[in-house]
């Protein structure tokens, strides 16, 4: 791919249509701002389209699994087998976290297999850049830089299919073991924070020991590798994953295609990071679903200055906190779309200056 | 209405329930507690029902109008004649924030007038407990004391109906000029925290001059009618607003009749602290919804320890956080309902320990 031609592509929301809608906002029966974020979300959603009203009725939540090397050394509690078995459910149709949400809240599910170590049988989407998984980023580099390269060509292509299907709104969730320390070093990489322990989080019940690994491994790992801040695909080559790399590719896509995207936990966010590291014009197109625990994640999103929607104390990952807030969303658009105006409502001016007061 | 047996007839949440839906959501596929507030809903849900499965499919908002007589001080920027204005526009089907919200989450809407200078038209309950709204505070008590208890005892009724009508989720929310005064009055009142600088929010608008009035009103009111404490009656009468009793009533009432309510601002968390202050039992059975700005609200929330659901930054009124947080219940309740369990799916033991770590 031609990723200055993308780079270039992709231009800032549209100030107009913006204002159009924060003049709307105003004409519609309540004090001004007094819905806060759900008046924010209509207006940036405004930004995106060019419309003053939108949609969110046809909704995708892209699901990434994908296996990493750096598992080797001992940074993960649970066996490495369960990407697999995970992504197994997912496709199964076993009512998991993600499945469940996706229904209630009417979001269509894709899984994709990025490079899981066995075979996932059911509806997933087999693109497999690594068979086997990443590298071990403790001892070489995550992936060839071409891999790299394709894994977010792949998510980036997803989002072009999305858009042809009709969708209005997306997101994207991953599943694979050992993936809070790729994210961690990719963010402390983007972020050229190379502190020990700042940023690091447990994950999913370490013992005190494999944490203690943890950050020492990806310490090591920046050190090493040396990953250029600047260079998005230099990150994802040498500290990334298949998932982050794909998912990157999908916040890209949204703003070239133009579709709100939303971002739910630390591993999302570590690939949102590195798209706004590529042009950081892609963080309009993103909304950040719930606040995580993960310190990295915390650094990320006071990077990019997103705020959370949701405080849930969610950390089961599959991007199950997408869905949740995808309702949020569509709650934003049906006040825009669906309260009166003073106009409407034939409202006096004195009376209106009060209300708006 | 006996208080005291009302008080007596309100008992703590079903341990066993709640241990028995905690084990459950210990065997659905997913590490213990990753879903976090959604887990903790559902197993809250299991206490006030007394069943581990359970519904939110039946939604009920009662919205509560009624006019203040410390409106006279000054306290309030925008006219007094928009409580019957907005609830005019509430109960006459004007696509406002409250209503447009409701639609989206399949909420019934019930308007109340508890007692708004001049005529609602349109779908609205009369209960008018004082046609002129309640005397001005700063001279005198806010209404006599038994008008305040005739007002606590309109909402507990409405739980009862509410029941009776199949509903299985409610929430209050109100409408009324000059109400973030007397919401701050009760709460500093039953915190015994007289401090005039701390607590007071500037409300919708209010000037720099107007805003230092009401802080002094509230401090001069509390001085001056000095309300016990632990008398919420005495606090109502003396310093509440007849839409806070009601919904104080609801709180009551809910915990009576064991169903689960969501609170929503600053107004609603003065009346569930009265509630609380009455009975602590009556806080197991609220839900609350969104981080209000107003600083009575931090105060109040801290004081029951209740952690909000939503940062929407919203500050309209209406409670029309409400069906928002309302959809996070159904989010928590589709998750016990539906996922499923290892044994379901016939996962071995080992396998197991490992996705639970």
């Amino acid at each position: 791919m031609n990723w200055q031609e993308i780079k270039a592509g992709i231009h800032p929301l549209d100030a107009q249509a913006m204002e159009q809608a924060a003049q709307y906002q105003h004409a519609l029966v309540k004090p001004a701002g007094s819905l806060g974020m759900l008046e924010k979300i209509s207006i940036q959603i405004a930004g995106i389209t060019g419309q003053v009203k939108n949609s969110a009725d046809k909704k995708a939540h892209y699901l990434f699994g994908a296996d990493n090397g750096v598992y080797a050394e001992g940074i993960a509690a649970s066996p490495q087998e369960f990407t697999r078995l995970l992504m197994g459910f997912y496709s199964q149709g076993v009512n998991c976290g993600i499945t469940v949400l996706c229904r209630q809240h009417n979001v269509d599910l894709y899984n994709i297999d990025m490079g899981i170590i066995g075979e996932v049988q059911g509806d997933i989407r087999r693109i497999k850049l690594m068979p086997n998984g990443t590298n071990n980023l403790a001892k070489e580099p995550a992936m060839p830089r071409d891999i790299a390269e394709q894994a977010v060509e792949t998510g980036f292509n997803f989002v072009k299919e999305a858009i042809d299907c009709g969708y209005n709104l997306i997101s994207t969730g991953e599943v694979g073991m050992g993936n809070t320390t790729t994210a961690a070093a990719c963010i402390k990489a983007a972020l050229q924070d190379y502190d020990l322990h700042c940023g690091v989080g447990r994950g999913a019940g370490l013992t005190d020991e494999a944490y203690a690994r943890k950050k020492q491994v990806i310490s090591d790992a920046l050190a090493m590798h040396r990953p250029d801040p600047n260079d998005f695909l230099d990150i994802l080559s040498k500290v990334g994953g298949l998932d982050i790399a794909a998912m990157c590719g999908m916040f890209i896509g949204a703003a070239y295609y133009r579709i709100p995207i939303v971002i739910d936990g630390v591993i999302a966010i570590s690939a949102a990071l590195l798209a706004y590291r590529f042009q950081p014009l892609t963080k309009d197109f993103m909304i950040p679903s719930h606040v995580s625990e993960e310190p990295a994640y915390q650094l990320a999103s006071q990077a990019m200055d997103l705020k959370p929607l949701l405080l849930l104390d969610m950390r089961l990952g599959e991007g199950s906190g997408c869905p949740i807030a995808m309702g949020i969303v569509e709650d934003a658009l049906a006040i825009i779309n669906q309260m009166n105006t003073f106009e409407e409502i034939e409202l006096a001016t004195d009376y209106r200056e009060g209300i708006k007061a």
